[in-house]
């Protein structure tokens, strides 16, 4: 036997391109087109860098409060950790510890199947129909868990909380996660449900509404059981997570309500007017209730479009992935990104 | 079965007590008592916050290249985390699977026992001698893998390359970690026999020696082989563990050679110090290659010390452990708070 034989057998999560050159339009990331809240800026630059020879509040003490007091929730049912992936994983393992497989859409944020993989949970997806619509009632069937994403990506698609409670109806002996990165753009949030469903968890991050993918922030909302579970879990793995920078900056996107409602009503008004030029050009596509568009052509093929939109350095995102292989997921940009975007279809379909 | 049923059980880590007030002398943590270079306080302030509405490196590109170039390594032989503890807990996850149980010695740093549990490794510790020194002979033994810190934590010794080498000669089947997150204090680095064995794994945090326990970050140097294992790792649990503002005070960090020796040689000195005080004394301690002190006293219980030096509001730290329940482990701080421990414990001791 050698160490070889040790080492850990995975095929690595490969992310989306991230081009090596910084003269191009990407749209590929759902990243957000405006800066961050200029009192986060403030906030790093005035930060006392000094006090950074000391660790950070392990449980990012300051920042859950600010994030309970936001969401009219108790600091002991808000969980932060480093970027909503550190949460989910987090939350994958402490709560799935079934024989039963979870269950989750086929069409659904990719990253689950590599969690499970890597934490040895059994899992079974679940099809979503020719429209991409999740049937609640397909969610009744035994398993050891529920992991869904509303809105959902890449779908772009977001249901009602008759749906979420319809689902945490057929599962009252399962957690229940609804990750709700794109909730802010126009999305139906669970967090009502929370007083009502004690198996529910709800994941939020900065990167998208909050314009903060750079500095790794996510968060969990759910009942108390849940949220001691992440924390034990979290201390089990690395009980510093989130820096002291990071949190500083989250308390002061929290805070700071008017510029993130202004920031979130320019990106659906170029979402809207993105939607309707697509459809014009006789584009596919759902409505969208997050801050990217899931849009396919019935003439040209979508890798066609993808190859044709890199060669104008306009990148946005393809999946060579069963069932949608003919759509393209492409983030909402700034205004003047849009009209690149759209500018360069309108010559691709000429 | 409820949901209840499936939820994790593990006892959380309980890390060292952070006294919720401001107003006093914390040698618990071995933290660093001098703030970061002045230049990472002005790469801080200076950073253009706007960015971080984008994604960072999700590998750390440019911090890792400062790191190899520093170190004198290829980039295909540097990993950068999020803090050493996520680096170690990836560690574990990608190098032992082995039904074998991995080895490390009885006393060393106690998140070893907890990764082992969460994570399903088997593990068997190896008793140090009274005098708290490894014998490299008791790790000729079949395993699954070996990890060490050299120097020690919490003992402070601190060991040569000969000691390490003949660990590796003794497990050429195994990956050995070697933790030196306290080597720049003074121990020897293993770094030299990186380029003779390539099961070899080394360890290091910006949280002592640089001055950075608030920014959370580690690094890892080895093989490719074992580097490459640690990337598919992390890219299965969280893509972008390490922030953007992080990564530029990492580079900050590591390129101001200047200052790391001005502040190194500051410590060393108050610690040698410290050291002769406390022997004066009465106390009982190795020679440190550490930030820290490792003493006992032949009159007074360690408990009983602590306690009183918290009417102080001196805060060290005293482990409710076997064997080593009569020491207390000292944070090395400013002079003027080494003053004030001394004081106190004349006092105490008189």
């Amino acid at each position: 036997m050698s160490w070889r034989d040790n080492l850990i057998k995975i095929e690595p999560y490969v992310a989306g391109e991230q081009p090596n050159k910084t003269d191009f339009i990407k749209l590929n990331a759902n990243e957000n087109p405006y800066p961050p809240s200029p009192n986060v800026i403030k906030a790093i630059n005035d930060f006392a860098a000094g006090g950074l020879k000391k660790y950070p509040s392990a449980n990012a003490v300051p920042l859950v409060a600010a994030i309970a007091k936001r969401e009219g929730l108790k600091p002991e049912n808000v969980f932060v950790g480093n970027g909503t992936d550190d949460v989910l994983s987090l939350a994958f393992r402490a709560f799935f510890n079934s024989d039963k497989p979870i269950i989750f859409p086929d069409i659904t944020y990719s990253f689950n199947t590599v969690w499970c993989d890597i934490l040895n949970i059994p899992y079974e997806t679940v099809s979503v129909d020719d429209d991409f619509n999740i049937n609640p009632d397909d969610y009744a069937r035994e398993n050891g868990g529920v992991v869904l994403a509303n809105p959902n990506a890449p779908t772009s698609i977001g249901r009602d909380l008759d749906f979420i409670r319809k689902i945490l109806d057929n599962n009252p002996d399962s957690v229940v996660i609804v990750d709700e990165a794109y909730v802010d753009f126009g999305g139906t949030t669970a967090i009502p449900l929370l007083k009502e469903y004690d198996n529910l968890l709800i994941t939020r991050t900065f990167s998208k509404s909050r314009s903060l993918a750079g500095m790794r922030l996510g968060w969990a909302m759910g009942g108390e059981e849940l949220i001691s579970a992440l924390y034990a879990t979290k201390d089990s793995m690395n009980s510093y997570p989130v820096d002291s920078i990071a949190q500083a900056a989250g308390i002061a996107a929290i805070e700071d309500e008017e510029y993130f409602q202004s920031t979130l009503k320019k990106v659906m008004t170029t979402r809207d007017r993105l939607t309707a030029e697509l459809r014009e050009m006789g584009f596919v596509l759902p409505d969208s209730s997050t801050n990217f568009v899931f849009a396919s052509h019935p003439k040209y093929s979508a890798k066609d479009i993808f190859e044709y939109l890199k060669t104008k350095d306009i990148y946005v995102r393809w999946f060579n992935k069963p069932r949608i292989d003919n759509r393209l997921r492409i983030t909402v940009g700034s205004d003047s990104d849009t009209d690149m975007l759209i500018n360069a279809l309108k010559q691709f379909i000429k």
